[in-house]
């Protein structure tokens, strides 16, 4: 789990191979360490008129909660900035961008290695006046050309507040704190909507998920394992399940992370309830179950057997379907539940020869938007994590020259962590990601593909 | 206008070149010519169980009325299909998938060139069952990633049916025709949503804007003058806009379609009112306003003066906010008025050095789905055409070896022709498209490029 491709790519002789074939060289992303500051220098937070108590003041001030070196001016400042937070909330023409984009502009040299640059707009709705449409979706489009723009392994994100949710509403403190974090190293170009006023602040930011249960699906190894780790660094305990055949591999990962380990097919007709059984009887409880559990097939659709088809959708969406029917059934999964899955970029733009993952990837998205509403009912959350080009066994196998292409058609010029995957799925478990529901988050380092 | 693009690369000296460079060699689009017949061979219907009166059958029919070859099976059949539409309007979970996916990848190796695949279905939504979204959103990854497949200039789009838009409805109509048609060479991977049954089947599917006043801003020169003809040879009388400094190559377009010029600066204040002035006096009333006029001032953001965001603006989205502004205050604009605007793929995914011109491309996406309700109210529609790599005056600028990478990104592997966007435009300006409104649909080939 360490980062050994960016110190290879970088040195030694893979460097030099990387530099003469023209590769870009990737910088060494800004990762999460227990204790370690929020942001890497002063946050500049732009937009609005300085002192008159609107949205931008209102961010200001929550950034100062958090013992943050905040200024809202850039004036004469030598400062490497640690992060940039445009508040865009109350613009309401597209001539009200030049401002606050003439400032961004105006620092945009002068980032931290490791910056953030986090927007804060509402979403453009038909029912908008043309222009306030207008300039809401034009922070979409600045945002994602700014994120193409940062170099040494900064991002640019943006939170959008939905409905009547305010600057004030907790979990946009938590969207905003998880952009300008580490923990969101490889998450660039993306837009994290928050829906409403539900969440709550955890005691200590460190260990958010301090009390919780969670069940992480396919743990024995890659990103499953990673996402294990890393609930239960932020406090959760975690029972781990996976397949029999991957049972020894299983039982290490239970063992790091002291807790109990669950040998179950998840297409069997009753793994819901047999995860439900296993976390109420030997930890009391069940909080969070994250869908990690996965397989591909690959192949052209001209070229695939139907049980090939069959076996990928029953696995990746029709299970998880099941489960969650058996989640929502259970008096145990009420209290303020989270479900996390899995999807994919190759679920959002299609991907050559997986149109059965990617239909599988697909139906997870909708599965969250769907389950989402019916969650909210208790105070929970069902949301989606897309991978992007992620360093783990399965990609180590594409054959070198695709793979360093691959890997390297994203903003950030190189393949993600299965941490970073872990860190997202962390956030949407964590009780200050609970007014963020329904949603399908990118970790991809802005990759290329789309549609 | 004419594909010389095509005919280069595969032949000659360039041919060899490319061959050389391991480029892919892309396919002749099929491109629309009055007369032509709207597919190349028999058409596969796929979905519901045949014969029982469902959504495919009523699908098929229609087909049938088009004098089109319509099959309901694959059977034992040796045709080169000219198109495939599958119908999964009526699945309710992703197990519903399997039969007609088999099908469909059963016959994609029997594809005619330049061959259609047409998904039909219905979006996923938050109100949705949770395995009725996972079956609709699954759709979605199943289209982009067989569109990725395809060959031989063959192109895969879905139409969605939103609310309670039945398969019956006029703009399901049309737009099955436009994707199965010619005219959509150069879309692929796209969904087009018909959310009303507004909308009218035109007397004579070949000139659908018989009758119809249009005017065609940045109407001089490329993609603006192709639009300018294609909405001419669709029937309609067009006004040609565009600023005093093009007049003389404006005058030419003028002449070719037979009609009036219009010299014009967009960003004046009474520009609105000008153009719906002119085309009352000269042509009796105004149907369809095309925003094609756009400016590029490509910078990074850390080095864009002002005045260069400021300009950006003000041509690609301020001007046409206002020119709106005056459609919508006149009763000359009234009888099925129809907005089209040009926006981008970098409106979308953003681009690296195009953060003004994002902004302003995504403006236009959030204008006219904030537009469109408005004019729905007196029968019209606004929507928006994103172009991908188009093959013009201004592309033709960028270095070779980078437009030669920029223009095979994508799943045609090839840049669109000016006429690409112009068949788009005149698709959504065409009485068929009644219902289909506030949207923005990509005309890029399937470029790899999103976010």
């Amino acid at each position: 789990m360490t980062d050994t491709y960016t110190s290879l790519v970088n040195g030694g002789l893979t460097g030099s191979l990387a530099k003469k074939l023209g590769l870009p060289r990737p910088s060494v992303l800004r990762r999460h360490t227990p204790g370690a500051p929020l942001v890497t220098g002063p946050v500049l937070v732009l937009g609005g008129a300085v002192g008159t108590g609107d949205d931008a003041d209102a961010v200001a001030r929550t950034l100062l909660g958090w013992d943050l070196d905040v200024r809202r001016t850039a004036a004469d400042d030598t400062a490497r900035w640690g992060a940039v937070v445009v508040v865009l909330t109350e613009a309401t023409h597209p001539d009200d961008l030049s401002d606050p984009v003439r400032e961004l502009g105006s620092v945009l040299r002068s980032l931290a290695p490791g910056a953030r640059v986090v927007t804060v707009s509402r979403p453009a709705l038909a029912t908008d006046a043309p222009a306030l449409a207008a300039v809401r979706q034009g922070v979409d489009g600045i945002l994602r050309s700014v994120a193409k723009e940062l170099r040494g392994g900064a991002t640019g994100n943006g939170v959008v507040l939905a409905g009547d949710v305010t600057v004030d509403a907790t979990s946009v403190h938590g969207a905003l704190r998880f952009l300008l974090s580490a923990r969101s190293a490889f998450v660039d170009g993306q837009l994290l909507t928050v829906s409403s006023d539900a969440g709550s602040a955890p005691a200590d930011w460190e260990r958010p998920l301090a009390g919780r249960v969670a069940v992480v699906t396919g743990a024995a190894r890659g990103i499953g394992a990673a996402i294990a780790t890393t609930l239960a660094r932020d406090g959760a305990r975690v029972v781990v399940v996976d397949v029999p055949a991957a049972g020894e591999q299983l039982a290490k990962v239970a063992n790091a992370v002291k807790s109990t380990a669950l040998q179950l097919d998840i297409t069997t007709p009753d793994a819901g309830t047999r995860i439900i059984d296993h976390a109420v009887r030997r930890h009391g409880g069940l909080d969070i179950v994250v869908h990690n559990a996965g397989i591909t097939r690959d192949k052209l659709l001209a070229n695939m057997k139907p049980e090939v088809w069959d076996s990928v959708i029953a696995v990746n969406i029709a299970s998880q379907l099941r489960i969650n029917e058996q989640l929502l059934a259970s008096d145990a999964f009420r209290d303020a539940p989270r479900i996390v899955s899995l999807a994919s970029t190759s679920g959002i733009a299609g991907n050559r020869g997986q149109s059965n993952y990617a239909a599988s990837k697909a139906g997870v998205v909708g599965m969250v938007r769907a389950t989402g509403p019916l969650l909210a009912e208790v105070g929970g959350t069902a949301n989606a994590v897309a991978p992007g080009f992620i360093e783990t066994d399965m990609t180590s196998r594409i054959p070198f020259a695709t793979r360093e292409v691959a890997r390297r058609l994203n903003s950030l010029q190189q393949g993600g962590q299965p941490v970073d995957v872990a860190e997202t799925v962390a956030f949407f478990a964590s009780p200050a990601a609970g007014g963020i529901n329904g949603t399908t988050l990118r970790v991809c380092g802005q990759n290329l593909v789309g549609a």
